[in-house]
């Protein structure tokens, strides 16, 4: 599959707090678990981490890239016996220092043409997530 | 596996709107969309339907019980290719008319005790699910 054939949902935010404090929410399980879900993630390349929905649902997840401060990527998988429900995407975010805090770039690719629905869905998803983060950096002194 | 095998996620709610208006909200699926997740939902025992998250995840269901304005059956179910992440369990919403409007109570059985985190997430995403559908309703006029 080249990338042509897949299709990418970006959603950028400028967040009015410095790279370190927005670094830390990206990569502490506790934090991850309060704006995204439930998780076993740590800050290595090559670590396999699940997310858990509180209804019931998992992906699987690794890490592929750790640069402090600035890039975190993973895979954000998730299998089903229809391949039109299996998801195999990559989640990037990326962080860039600004004189007001931070700009938060987060790509998710991998989604194809015939998902249209899961790439609406994700808009809609990392909207909710990234609103529950600058919730809670908000109130995280 | 027996009922004494599994546990049981219970949440109830006391809504101050009659039964009529919550069955269309469970039963509707552009109004399940609205507190739950998107779906193909219909109202008739053995369709087959999903429901999808934003982040790509997905659940299996069949309905098993209609009984207007009563009782709605489903179950929820999520496989996974390791069976510790794999939920197998049925959702059921009974409601019964009050002065003030509608007890609702919504049961989701089948959590085997290795199943704690899942357990313990059903908890919190009912609460919220419930929360949304409280919210749909007051702005449903």
């Amino acid at each position: 599959m080249t990338d042509t054939d897949t299709r990418s949902v970006v959603v950028e935010r400028e967040i009015p707090f410095p790279p370190e404090k927005l670094w830390r929410a990206l990569t502490q399980p506790h934090l991850i678990e309060e704006w995204l879900m439930k998780n076993d993630f740590a800050p290595v390349v090559g670590h396999a981490f699940k997310l858990r929905g509180d209804w019931g649902g998992v992906l699987d997840c690794e890490v592929l890239a750790v640069e402090p401060l600035k890039t975190l990527a993973y895979t954000w998988n998730h299998t089903h016996a229809d391949p039109a429900y299996s998801l195999e995407s990559v989640v990037t975010f990326t962080l860039t220092p600004t004189a007001a805090g931070t700009h938060l770039r987060v790509e998710q690719k991998g989604f194809r043409p015939d998902q249209k629905q899961a790439y609406g869905g994700a808009h809609a998803g990392w909207r909710q997530f990234l609103a529950n983060l600058e919730q809670l950096l908000a109130r995280a002194a």
